[in-house]
């Protein structure tokens, strides 16, 4: 929940920074299916998602994934994706979490600085989505100036067209579910070039009854 | 997802923090029911609420609850307790924000101060659940110290006896539906006590074929 501060060797903070487990890059994803079948539903969507590269802890509230970006927009982007093939209406919630591995007070001190890593465009999967998106940048750092990154993070939601505008607490994100998983992951990195410890959570949602009128 | 500050008078400012709404203290809700009835058991569970005192905008992705914490916490309550009655499987995840109404850059200025309410210990239920709990001090303000304040949410989680231990980027929560979400909020109120923006993210879930042999 904060982050305390603890000199480190330069070597110690880049030797941190380059590996995703150690700085903390992962997500937490909780699945819900509207289908008296959800079991059957996930266990398929499950086999159809390639977890290479990363840690796998399913819990009953969630599932915990640990491992780099890339990994992990490739494999949730799959998840979703083979969800929404189903056709079933269902629910899909996505905390990240990068910069932090502790609980209640981070383990890893803020001389770990911030880790920079490309930017993601994601994998288009012809499945729609609206979602609702909220991005935290917890900086305790005093000084630390992350605006522009966050203006960078909404400009890559306007160019990709997943934009579709405020509303109490978070962005309402819509269109292809591999570009509504890139918006939010892009803005979780660009934040993460000038913040150490930065989270996001997106809510999406799939096949819903009331989606059925919506211009594609 | 972040505050700028602008200068108030003592005057203006303590008038923003005494108006739930203008405060923007609110919540988001997703209610995710694994039934093929789900739009059913959803509408009866909402008949079930008292959202008095409330604004109540139900959308596609999640419903937003706006108002006091009293009364957001009740609602909240009695909806989750509905739901859980109903004995189907259900994920319900509750975003809670207070101390910045805007978006993407927050129309509240920082100079609205922090809003301090009491405590609230909610109302058992008789229903069960296992939680994940995220709190957020989203402070910009240069030497602002909430960890005596973060400890105190510790502390209430453990004196209501719902704490289980840390997981990634996640508290564990479990007892009964009206102690973990009081848990919740008392985390979000007591670290408002000292930080003005202050967001938290629980899933709670409901009725997991994984919960039957749970010890409550």
């Amino acid at each position: 929940m904060t982050t305390t501060s603890i000199a480190r060797t330069a070597a110690e903070a880049a030797e941190l920074r380059d590996d995703p487990l150690r700085f903390g890059v992962g997500a937490r994803v909780t699945v819900s299916i509207m289908a008296d079948d959800y079991a059957a539903v996930i266990l398929g969507a499950l086999a159809a998602t390639d977890t290479s590269g990363l840690v796998v802890d399913t819990g009953d509230v969630s599932t915990y994934l640990g491992g780099a970006e890339g990994d992990l927009l490739r494999a949730i982007t799959q998840l979703t994706a083979s969800v929404a093939a189903g056709g079933h209406h269902a629910s899909v919630t996505v905390h990240l979490s990068r910069g932090c591995p502790g609980e209640a007070v981070c383990e890893l001190s803020g001389g770990a600085g911030a880790r920079g890593v490309e930017t993601l465009r994601g994998e288009r999967t012809g499945r729609w989505t609206a979602a609702e998106w909220a991005l935290y940048p917890l900086a305790d750092a005093p000084g630390a100036d992350h605006m522009s990154d966050i203006h960078a993070a909404i400009d890559f939601a306007r160019g990709n067209g997943t934009f579709r505008g405020s509303e109490h607490f978070v962005t309402r994100l819509e269109g292809d579910v591999g570009d509504v998983l890139a918006t939010a992951f892009a803005g979780w990195t660009l934040v993460g070039r000038s913040v150490q410890h930065v989270t996001s959570h997106l809510t999406l949602s799939l096949n819903s009854p009331s989606h059925a009128g919506v211009q594609r």
